[in-house]
């Protein structure tokens, strides 16, 4: 059973993912040019993976076996574990609780040679409304206080399989940075009684200085204080605090933005390996005036090392305002 | 000039770097097997660096000359710039500032082919002496709020040269992650009316499970809740709130045990690229009942992925009592 742990100092919770128990030599750098192995997330390999909880299937397939688009699955080696109670428990100053949580697998597309830009804006849509339905069915286990849909692109992000897919884990505490984050909007709601993020999109439309692009429902920019160059943010125009309470029109709109987001990037960059995460209001007490969905997407340009570690502050070599320009001149056509 | 810019929702500054103001193009791989250029941290080689601020020479050569043993010098390419003044200044909901501060790199050696890990205890005193005394003297300027020592080692791990240097960065303001770590321990504080790092090395010590190595004044543990696999930090025994406090005493027996770590974590994991990072109190309300310096050691084994990056909690594959007892059976004779 995996277990978390409280930094006593920080307040910061650790899973140490005992059953995997990494020894010495498993870090060792594996070695170059062996033969491919069989991909779990291909089609007709479907019986290498858990049974799948969801999928797209037009073509009145059966479950678990070919003909699906989009397929969602357990993950196979799980951070978290869905079984059992939470068990809260102390070891002399230190706490500790069992690992129990949600940790899935959405596969993007049968295709094993596309990523998620490659895909057709319906495709993209269809993700969309993927994440959507399985934060919906997740959010019914009162054991589970956040959710949070991520995607790790490439080896540099934290891709261990090349097959494109996005991740979900769903967690039984609040995570501190997203308790952060919820705090700060709600210190700036309760001075101005207005909502910061909807302040941010107010302003970067005005300024335009660091938008790449907009639409009806969406604003996407280079953040003021982007941590990593060419870090683009997509905010809906409109106030949302839940994610999961996007429509169909909306997911079709947000896939179109995404889309091009990703493709400026991809042109720009050679493409980068990154990751997004989508910043969601947490389950309970979900900040409803205070908070507002948004997707964070980190091209993974530059390395983290002693400096950020130690202050929590990062140095981005790329002003927002130049990466935005770069972004926008991009030829999508 | 660079910028430090504020983070609306979280606080977190972020230091804009305008000047390296690096376009897409600069992020591509670079062409592999190029030779070697000259190595700006040799000897016969100063000219090429700033004149230094610091050295250890014994033979009476002259300074920004070959002769010396250990050399001082501010960063060719600062991420903060000395001159100046601070001017706070609003754009609209957003905070800025100009990027004063200082970054100076600590050459540990003359020779290009040595690691830290590889010099005699003796030169290592004197690396730890050296960050010592430039804390000490930039701690004069009362602009800088907080002066961080650190050092990547390997390209992995951040270093943008091979030849083995740390690095030191004063800020002025005290970064968010030293002040968590301080609010945390002031509360612990205000509750027990105990330091909280003297209560971890006393029920570290009595455990006895997660504990590497220890001297009369020092103690080096896999923490607790270990972010990363094979994590260590080094704690003095006794209380003490500022590193730079520390004796020549002191710095051999630091030394000692910091070369020891880093031998068993070079030998048990085939010379990992890693970071390190000395805690420290800031410059100003030293917190000193409450605080306790140390050093956090980081092999760079995993890769920070998405869910890192959103949730701000780690997960860590292999239990940090498992990489203690990998760590203390390593021989180093």
């Amino acid at each position: 059973m995996p277990e978390l742990r409280k930094d006593p100092v920080l307040g910061r919770w650790v899973i140490i993912s005992t059953e995997r128990g990494k020894r010495p030599t498993d870090f060792n750098p594996e070695p170059k040019g062996r033969k491919a192995k069989l991909c779990p997330f291909c089609p007709t390999n479907e019986s290498s993976t858990p049974p799948e909880v969801y999928a797209v299937r037009h073509n009145g397939s059966g479950a678990n076996s070919p003909g699906w688009t989009l397929r969602v699955i357990p993950n196979k080696f799980p951070a978290l574990r869905i079984e059992g109670d939470l068990n809260r428990e102390g070891e002399g100053i230190f706490d500790k609780m069992n690992g129990i949580g949600a940790h899935e697998v959405l596969v993007e597309t049968p295709k094993h040679e596309l990523d998620l830009v490659d895909l057709a804006p319906e495709d993209i849509k269809n993700v969309i409304i993927g994440y959507r339905e399985r934060i919906v069915d997740l959010k019914k286990d009162p054991r589970f206080k956040y959710i949070m849909i991520f995607k790790n692109q490439g080896e540099a992000a934290g891709a261990s399989l090349e097959h494109s897919h996005s991740q979900l884990i769903a967690t039984p505490i609040v995570p501190k940075r997203v308790l952060e984050e919820i705090d700060g909007a709600t210190q700036y709601y309760g001075y101005k009684e207005r909502c910061i993020y909807c302040d941010i999109v107010k302003q970067e439309i005005h300024q335009n200085v660091r938008v790449i692009a907009q639409s009806e429902h969406f604003l996407s920019i280079t953040p003021f204080a982007s941590r990593f160059p060419f870090e683009a943010w997509i905010l809906p125009k409109k106030h949302s605090p839940l994610f999961e309470n996007i429509t169909d029109d909306c997911a079709m709109s947000l896939g179109l933005i995404l889309k091009e987001i990703l493709t400026r990037q991809s042109r720009a960059l050679s493409d980068p390996p990154y990751n997004f995460v989508i910043h969601s209001a947490p389950v309970e007490n979900g900040a409803g005036k205070e908070y507002h969905w948004h997707i964070e997407i980190m091209p993974k340009l530059t390395k983290v090392a002693g400096f950020e570690w130690g202050t929590g502050f990062y140095i981005n070599p790329t002003a927002p305002e130049d990466a935005a320009r770069f972004l926008k001149e991009i030829n999508i056509d």
